[in-house]
Parts: C-alpha cells; structure tokens; sequence
C-alpha cells in the first residue's frame, strides 16, 4: 500500500505539500526522516519519536544485514515489529554503506563486493538480493542499489556509474515481488547537469513510486549543492515523491524544499546532539562551553520538546562534562524536535500560501524564534 | 518539612508500612531509592522515574560538590529545580565515596581530607561542611558524615572508628540551619553486634528524623550480613524511618523489609542494566546471551514496563550487542520498574496481613510471577 498526493503548490517557488500513505500511516510532506542507523534512532525510544511527531524513519540495510541478519528481523516479523517502531519505514539500500563503510570493495556489472566492517566476512550486493533483502525487513518504502559516486570524480568515471545505476535500476525492478512496498529510484550523475539530465530521462519512465536524488552533500560546496539539487528536482514527475538523500543541515531543508523536494534524511541533528551541538532558533550552540555552566534557561526559549520544558542549559552542560547518558538522550529530543518543528513551519508555510519561505540561515533563525 | 508515619505493622514479622512526607510529597515506605550519583539516574529521564512509581532517589553528595559544584546548584534554585526532578531527594554525605574514589585520604577528627578523583585538587569534608553543603543543595533528607568501615576491621578500628563517627553526628546536628531538611544519622559498628549497640544507644537518643545503618553489603558473607542487618535494625525506634544503606539485590530487600526496614537504595538495578543482566520474574538473565538472539519474548511476561510491553528480548540483545544507548536506556526502564515492583508487593503484602514474605530468591521468582 502506497500513495502520494500533491495537496498544495506553492505559487512563488517549487515547493509542495503531500500526503504519504503507507500501510504505516500517512506522512505528511516535506518530510524530514531521523536515521535508525542500527534498528534504533541513537539514544531515542519509539515514544520519544512519536512526541517529536516523527512519522517515517530510515533504517540502513548495510547495517541490519550484517547485524544482527536479516533472517532475525524477518523471523520476528520485520523490522516494524523488530523496533517496536509502528509509523512508516525507508531502508535505503546498503550501497552507501557499502563504499562508506565496508572494506575491500570492488563493484563488478553484478552488484558489489565487500568485507563487513564487522568481522571482514566477504559479502555480495547485488540490486535483486538489494530488493528481496529489504522485503524481508518489510519497510514501507525501499530503495533500488545505485553507486553514490564520490566527489570529485571524473566525467568519464561519473558516465559509466550512472548507466550501470540506470542498468541496476532496471533490474531492481524485475526482482520486486511485494508489490506493497514503494520503490524508489535513485538519480545520479554527478555534478553534471546534462548526465543528470541522462540519468533522469532513463530512469523516470520507470515505474517506480518515487525518486530519490543521490550523490549531494558529499563534499561539493554550497553553490554546487544548489544548483545540482535544484535542477535535478525539476526533472522529476511531478506526481511522485522527490527524496534529496542524506542533506540534512536546516538551511538545506529549506533549499530542499523551496526546490521541490518532499523527503528528507541526515544523521546531523542526532551526531550533533551526542557531542553537545544544540540547533536553536538563534543559531547552534555548543552545550559544552564555559559560559553555559550557570544558564538557567533552556536550550530554546521559543522549543516546546521535553528538554526544553524541563531542563536548563547548565543541567544538560553538567551531563554532558560528567558523561552522562542522560545528555546524549536529551540533546537528541531536542535536536529531533527541532527538525520536526522546522518542516512543520515549511508545511504551514506552503498551505497557508505564505511564500516567504527561509532562503538564508539569519531568516531561518528569525522565523523560527516567531 | 518532614513527617513519618508507622500505617501498619506486619504480625509475623518486623516489617512495617509507613508514610513519609516531605516538602516534595509522600514516600510510601518501604521505598527503594534509585541512585542518580551525578545529578542523574543513569540513562532515565525523571519521567521515566515517575512512570515506574519512583518517590524518592538519592543523590551523591561528593559527586555534585566535585562537580558541578555547590555553588551552581545553590544558584539555579537547588537539587531538584536542577535535576528537573519535583519529588523527593535524599543526599549522602559524600563520605562513602571519599573512601571508595577519593585519593590521598586522610581521617582526622575534624574531618576528612582527600583528593578529587576528578582533577586530584585537595579538599576537607567536615560534619559541618557536610551538612551545609547539603543545605545549599535543598534535599529533602540529608545525611550526616561517617566513615564506612571497610571490611574486615580490627575490633580496635571499628570502635575507634564508630566513636568518631558518634561525635560527627553529635556535631552536624549542631551544624544544622535549615530545621525543615531532614537529617538522619547512622548506625556503625561493623560487624560487632555489641559495638552497633553502643553506636545506636549514643545515636538514637539524638533528636535525627531518621536513623541509618552504614558499613553493611561490603564483602561481609550473607549471614553476616542478615544477622547484624536484623540486629541493628531492632536497636532503632519504631517512630522513625530506618534506612539500610546501599544494600539492594532484591533477596536483600525482602530481608531488609522483614527485619524492619523502610528505605533501601543501591546502584545494582541501574549497573545492572547497563551491562545486560535483567531481573526477571524468572530470576537474573543477562540479554547478551545468543539464546536470546530470536527470543520474540518480553524481558519479563509479568512486567509491565515500556520496554516489556513494546520490545522483544531479540532487539535488546542486538541493540546491546550494537553498542547503541537505547540498550542502556530500555534496560534501566525495566530493572527500575521491576525494584519498583517488588516494592510495590512487598507493601500490598503488609497492608493485606500477609505473611508470606519471600525468603529465598526461589520464592522470589515465584510470588512475582503470580
């Protein structure tokens, strides 16, 4: 089960609101999706993403197939029931990880080779064992194997990448057995437009419930980040969900948005919490500097999340230079619910035909202190 | 503000359900006391304390003092204000720690010199210092300074010792300002019955709102143990609270309830928690095990936390074995609720009349289950 509705357009840039409907719930749109790396939001319950109003996750194949198997979860009756999480899920499919994280890679025409980070097994992805691995967890929303191609990287090396992902993508689509799972494709291409423009003209005539638009924020700078992302939202069905993967800094949400884009995912909020940077409405703060060591007031004046209506700035500091676990779990509600809030306000925005969307962060701190 | 009341005594044994008030509400007694060493219940927010029906926890004295220090606490309002913690408190005195994590250690009589296990900077705890500093922190109860006696001690220590600790006592009751905290004192002796009597007929005569034994569950063998454990607490008057130290598997409990107890703390559900071992209705399991690694089971069928009602054994172990912190967190639920629990029947059982205190962990085990 899987639909998508466009409820409202913006007039003065690309931004929608949408309704996601899985067999899960409903996700409204622009949405940002916290990272449940290893099967758990680090350092959040399921309660704790609930009051947060979080309504989809993503989970890492990569990780749940080495740990603890897929068989595990599948047997427990998917990663649902697994998490004990009952919103929507989207596992993406492993390839990240697997040119991130795992040793010894070699990509072939068939899929992918690596050493588990874990304990150096050697393992093979390929885009039918991608899909059928990712029905067996039963998510909401699955993502096809592409190559997330590393910046900078050669035209000729960016070319050949893409047409295998085109390839991969194909195949992903002739493995599908469930039917009820979403499948998202992923385009690539790059930091050219016009291998972009390729991938996307390949891969859009499939029929895939959505699109995703991989290789950004790997280390290009600002000004590519938006050009690159905001022209390749443009060559994306109208009728169909756009996923800008793994960006995930405020300011980038609101450019996401204001381009086009509906999903969003990043471990920022949740890394960040675990070493004290707090997101505020006027600005980011580190809890472990001398000068928050006497402050009564909460992290955010203008946040309503459990952290803020209970503790002070010199508590969470305290936590955090004594070690406590307690921190790592506060700052993360906090941060959680900051991005929450955030894409509420993008979604209130857009309904209420309010153009002045956030186009720098100054504005995204004024706007949201109001 | 401080009240005890004796509801109901038990006829079969010394046990007794009472009724403790303080400025920050009622303690059912007998109360088990999660330790939040550093400000902090380790991995539980205060709502997860007051969702497993926690009254009352205690605080370390020498932790705070060391870090973040009196003065900040003072300044933000007192304990609880800072820990976001509205119930009750009660404080140490900060001489345990000195003698089990202070360095360079030095008794005199005037107090104890020792060196921060932190930034090895110098520092003297007084019976006065002891007390103020306990004032400043706004606990409900607070503790007079003794030295625990390690074990095993000369006769000659102990008695040198436990008369030390009498004069301490006499001294921090001339300290005390603030007539609305509570201020307990504490029985020595080691392991010499005589010499706990001589300690409770100096202490127990002195006008403290309750009265504690110290230097027990400190490597002495189980019957010792039990046998001074009962002894001392029939020294102590039947109109105040008795407060056996820092000595808490569940079996002890249930001996410290029927010998006449009302309040009990230790680190070991918290510990516990974070190295895996769970208490069970079925008695101690430890979730590393790999039989647990399909178990579609509840920690514990007969609890009924947010961790049994809503994960499998499977995703805690993975999550333990996974590194993540919502082990820690979710394990902690559960041994809190379950200490919490056993508490809980313990005083159903002497506000109904029944006898049928549990005497060995066997029956432990059974009586929860049912």
């Amino acid at each position: 089960m899987f639909s998508f509705t466009v409820i409202e357009k913006d007039s003065t840039t690309k931004a929608r609101l949408g309704r996601l409907v899985t067999a899960h719930g409903v996700v409204e749109t622009p949405a940002f999706m916290p990272v449940g790396t290893q099967g758990s939001v680090k350092a959040l319950s399921p309660r704790d993403l609930e009051e947060a109003g979080c309504q989809i996750v993503l989970a890492n194949t990569y990780h749940l197939y080495l740990r603890p198997g897929v068989e595990v979860i599948r047997d427990l009756g998917g990663l649902h029931s697994f998490m004990g999480w009952e919103r929507s899920i989207l596992t993406d499919s492993g390839g990240y990880q697997v040119f991130s994280l795992g040793a010894l890679r070699k990509i072939t025409e068939e899929g992918v080779h690596f050493r588990s980070h874990l304990d150096g097994s050697s393992h093979l992805l390929t885009p039918e064992k991608v899909v059928q691995i990712q029905e067996d967890l039963g998510s909401d929303i699955a993502m096809v194997l592409d190559e997330c191609i590393p910046h900078p990287a050669t035209r000729a090396y960016v070319e050949a990448s893409t047409g295998r992902t085109v390839r991969w993508a194909e195949r992903s689509l002739q493995a599908r057995k469930n039917k009820d799972q979403a499948l998202f494709g992923i385009i690539q291409g790059g930091m050219y437009e016009d291998l972009r423009a390729d991938c996307a003209g390949q891969m859009t005539p499939l029929p895939f419930d959505g699109f995703a638009v991989g290789g950004l924020g790997v280390g290009e700078d600002g000004a590519t980040l938006s050009s690159i992302g905001a022209f390749t939202a443009g060559l994306l069905p109208e009728d169909r969900p756009r996923y800008l993967m793994g960006v995930g800094r405020p300011e980038d949400l609101v450019f996401g948005v204001r381009s086009g884009y509906d999903l969003f995912d990043c471990v920022l909020p949740t890394r960040n919490a675990r070493t004290g940077t707090l997101f505020t409405s006027g600005g980011k703060i580190n809890i472990k500097r001398a000068e928050f060591s006497n402050d009564p007031r909460p992290v955010d004046e203008a946040c309503g999340c459990y952290c803020c209506r209970r503790f002070s700035r010199a508590y969470l500091r305290h936590l955090y230079q004594a070690g406590e676990i307690l921190a790592a779990q506060l700052h993360t509600i906090h941060n959680i619910h900051f991005y929450h809030q955030l894409m509420e306000r993008l979604r209130t925005a857009i309904r209420e035909g309010k153009a002045e969307f956030w186009p720098n962060e100054a504005q995204i701190k004024m706007q949201i202190a109001n």
